[in-house]
């Protein structure tokens, strides 16, 4: 056996996906240094002994290997390419990891932006919610040269326990976590229309849950979401913006591509429906609070 | 022990769920009277050991409990209650078992009717495929009097490993397997959505399957479904027309309660769409096949 040195991590978004995958390559024996727009995000993460830094570009100075977990295409290109960018005087031959789910013509555009710099570049989604994060346990629909590959493996170990290579260039990554994004938006809305069309049916809906999630029509998110409406409680988990942003980006590639998509474009108005009622950063499951607004429905949770 | 004498039971309908369940009391020692408008399915049923008549009064007659497996609430009505329907000379205090989807309100009405003629009534939406019918697995979302459940305990027990009792009078079945279709439906409209939006951007559909089947995009229609369009295989397991019923029920029950159905709506234009095509009699998956032939998409078993 050989002892390898230690390698340097800079995570910038240390939000709740952010925070996890810092503190799993922290577990992991990374020297990590963390940077958010959070001060008290970046207090947390010290007092888990990682490395702090106010800007991307100090972050990334040090790091073999940037992770951007940021939430869209226009905050990825911020933080990394921006004005004090965490790739600007980052050492040529890095890797530059991007997590946030984006169109894949946003996926290509960056990879080939870091290219040019001389730095190895992964389309990188994630999926798994806060709690696998912070266990290390994501997946990751993932894209980008074998090289790339090669060089991020020590980090993709730390922070997920799936790791699909799906293609060797940017783009691939991006379009398979915009597949999973329309059916798990069209199955949360689908979800909430549900269980409280059946609420005004008159049905016992903890007994609907039960029945369902045992049946042909149960999905991932029905069983997973549908808890948060039979506890009325509707802390954010995910929140209803991300849908609103990520089936918006199915509603933007499928419109160039000429391809309809009536049943994930009925879904997105229903997440800008509950936005717009003023529920946008509440849980996704608040499309079911807002068609019982919306009917008069008595669902737990709801205020007079 | 006590021996008990053999019970008689009428199935009326051998389709591919009445066959299984038929053939389900059959091995159970029931001695079994099946009644189905085509002579083959009656021959077949014959060739397995059972009795067969052509009119369903003369399949009830000696009947201690009448299944009716037809496909909606017009033809439930016709094989019980119509003219030589199959509890006309059944004897009182015998039980109907009506498995067909229907609206809650049908299967309250039949469930009076049932009554006024001294019968017992479960209300019985089955749910399961033609495979689970074969081997006796089918789930039943059951309502009806407590009496009529311990009358129907035997057959029950032949034809489902899961019997949900969910209320003491006819409708509450309906409602959930209304809720389950809801979902159902709109699942395979997703899906097929989802696959045929992944080939348009290019991506490769079997691992999309692989992918997003163990991932937090999946449905239990997602896993069961895709299959079939991956082989281009679009024989009926279930026929496209069968959720343009089942759906038309949610959108007349939803209308009628003044509540919206947004993704059930669009959903069920979706089947109408591939009815519209020619395909209602194909499997459910021909979704995937009307938005092809519809964008020109190249998916397997599609003709030129």
């Amino acid at each position: 056996m050989t002892t390898k040195p230690q390698q340097t991590a800079c995570v910038i978004g240390l939000g709740s996906m952010g925070f996890g995958i810092a503190a799993s390559l922290l577990r992991g024996g990374f020297d990590v240094v963390g940077c958010d727009v959070s001060a008290d995000a970046m207090a947390r993460f010290e007092a888990l002994g990682g490395r702090v830094a106010g800007l991307p570009i100090d972050a990334g100075r040090d790091a073999q290997i940037v992770i951007s977990v940021v939430v869209n295409a226009a905050q990825t290109e911020a933080v990394l390419f921006g004005e004090n960018g965490a790739v600007t005087e980052m050492g040529k031959g890095g890797t530059v990891l991007s997590c946030a789910t984006m169109s894949p013509e946003a996926a290509r555009d960056f990879e080939r932006r870091a290219q040019a710099l001389e730095l190895l570049y992964i389309d990188a989604p994630i999926s798994g919610g806060a709690t696998r994060a912070a266990a290390g346990e994501l997946t990751i629909m993932a894209s980008g040269a074998p090289e790339a590959f090669v060089s991020a493996r020590p980090a993709l170990e730390c922070i997920a326990t799936k790791v699909y290579e799906l293609g060797d260039a940017a783009g691939v990554g991006a379009a398979f976590k915009i597949v999973n994004q329309l059916l798990a938006g069209v199955h949360i809305a689908a979800a909430c229309e549900a269980v409280t069309f059946a609420k005004a049916m008159d049905l016992d809906i903890a007994k609907v849950y039960e029945v369902i999630s045992a049946s042909a029509g149960n999905s991932w998110m029905f069983e997973n979401r549908v808890p948060h409406i039979l506890e009325g409680d509707y802390r954010p988990r995910s929140a209803v913006d991300i849908f609103t942003k990520d089936l918006g980006i199915v509603s933007d590639i499928a419109r160039n591509l000429k391809f309809p998509t009536p049943i994930a474009s009925t879904a997105l108005q229903m997440f800008v429906m509950t936005a717009a009622a003023g529920m946008g950063r509440d849980d996704d499951a608040s499309i079911a609070r807002m068609i019982a607004n919306l009917t008069g429905l008595d669902l737990p949770g709801l205020e007079a």
